[in-house]
């Protein structure tokens, strides 16, 4: 057992080298690629994931059955690990995001980026980060989640840069399964009791107007989605809401009342500690 | 995609039938098994995996950074699977222990163990239960819990239970690397800063009284348990604490005040609707 315990570091938290999400990848940015693009839209997609797990998370320990809560804890757990590789590509594309801690501070940049940035920095939208629901809103959440993300993943598996686009190979496999999770229970809800169906379509109505950010301008990513989305409406038989999109965009900081509070629940412990010792 | 959404199950959560944890097992006793003991120990040991996931769960997003973050999370989730199929077990094997829900009611037996048992029916360790601390009292505590479980599931892999043995294997896997991160952590608390060191010693005393009672009267796994905390003692050159063993056990339904809360959170959007129904 001795060898597992070498090393000394002497900090009680961060920086003890047990592992770089990026060791080994060379993460120079490759020739044409634009540095402060490629970290804008990782930080974007990075903190989407980042938001989202937490979101999951909270629902750990209060899923209706077993099943579910493993599967909710799953997906909570896939989509941290994405966000951990994409704030740590968004931090070596372009130092320039990273919030400045104290000199000689050994808080890894990746966590920098999540414990040290306040909300109006985060770039979210802000269907990752309204507050939990009913077993209902977690479903139609992570179905207009999944559906985006997957369309943005699958076209970022070309990505010129080669560590976005391993990163975002492998998270197609996982989103593929949050997207289906989500479509299977929201036919299952919809088909179900009167109930199960009132609560579905009344958390679809609260989210909706949050679903346009999630592909913002792309008028050919929009259309991928819409197609998607209307399957699943179709085979559910229910109807597309109506209710027009939220104005503004968590893309430029412009927050729900809901992230505050998530951010200070996650930070606490780590600011609490900023030099990463005790 | 409609090939994913067949069936039509009208339960909004419980027996969708999506998967049950030992389809296609012969659940059979073997001939020469004590059902009802058999049953009995599934019980301690799922009970266990099932209060110290939530307990780790509940350090999601509270870590100090993302790459602990994922750590105790998927420590968390591994601890729910086994305590799923351990609790599927105890039912398969005895379905006394169930607890009685209405008649037709659709929920799963390990569902209803999970969550419509109370405190006092509950067969884990107290160890497992108690609130939590800071980050010194998470890697105490999981250090103590893993070193016994990977014992005692080390053992299991030859049950005569073909089952149990299964889901001991899968375990031996999963807690060995548990308590080798716990083991890793306790090193580097124990030689970091001063404040971390103090701050493992008062983990470790604090929670000392319960770890008797992992090994119960069984003196051999006691030896074998001991020999490895005294190794991760030494290596870190921390004192075995002296405190001794709290009376009572909760492998007898006595537990401490943090279990009620506990359960509460965990059980209650599954007790408001008993019948899996919205």
């Amino acid at each position: 057992m001795n060898d597992e315990f070498a090393g000394d570091s002497s900090q009680w938290a961060f920086g003890t080298g047990f592992e770089d999400p990026l060791a080994g990848v060379d993460t120079t940015v490759p020739p044409g690629v634009d540095a402060a693009e490629l970290a804008a839209r990782c930080l974007m997609l990075g903190d989407d994931a980042l938001i989202m797990s937490q979101r999951l998370a909270e629902w750990c320990s209060r899923a209706p059955d077993l099943e579910e809560d493993i599967a909710l804890a799953n997906m909570a757990l896939d989509l941290l690990g994405q966000a951990r590789l994409l704030l740590s590509r968004a931090a070596a594309a372009d130092p320039g995001v990273v919030p400045a801690l104290p000199e000689g501070s050994p808080v890894p940049a990746e966590d920098a980026l999540a414990y040290f940035r306040d909300a109006e920095q985060f770039r979210n939208v802000r269907l990752a980060e309204v507050e939990n629901g009913d077993f209902a809103h977690v479903v139609v959440r992570l179905l207009l989640f999944s559906v985006a993300r997957l369309a943005l993943l699958e076209r970022l598996r070309t990505s010129r840069d080669q560590v976005l686009a391993a990163v975002a190979a492998k998270g197609v496999k996982e989103i593929t399964y949050h997207r289906d999770w989500a479509g299977r229970w929201f036919l299952t809800l919809a088909q179900g009791t009167e109930e199960s169906r009132r609560r579905l379509v009344a958390a679809l109505d609260a989210l909706w107007p949050y679903q346009a950010e999630l592909t913002g301008f792309d008028v050919e990513l929009r259309d991928e989605v819409d197609a998607v989305l209307d399957q699943v409406f179709a085979v559910s038989g229910v109807e597309r809401p109506e209710r027009a999109p939220l104005p503004g965009t968590g893309r430029d900081g412009a927050h729900t009342d809901a992230l505050g509070p998530l951010l200070a629940e996650m930070q606490v412990v780590a600011r609490a500690h900023p030099s990463g010792r005790w």
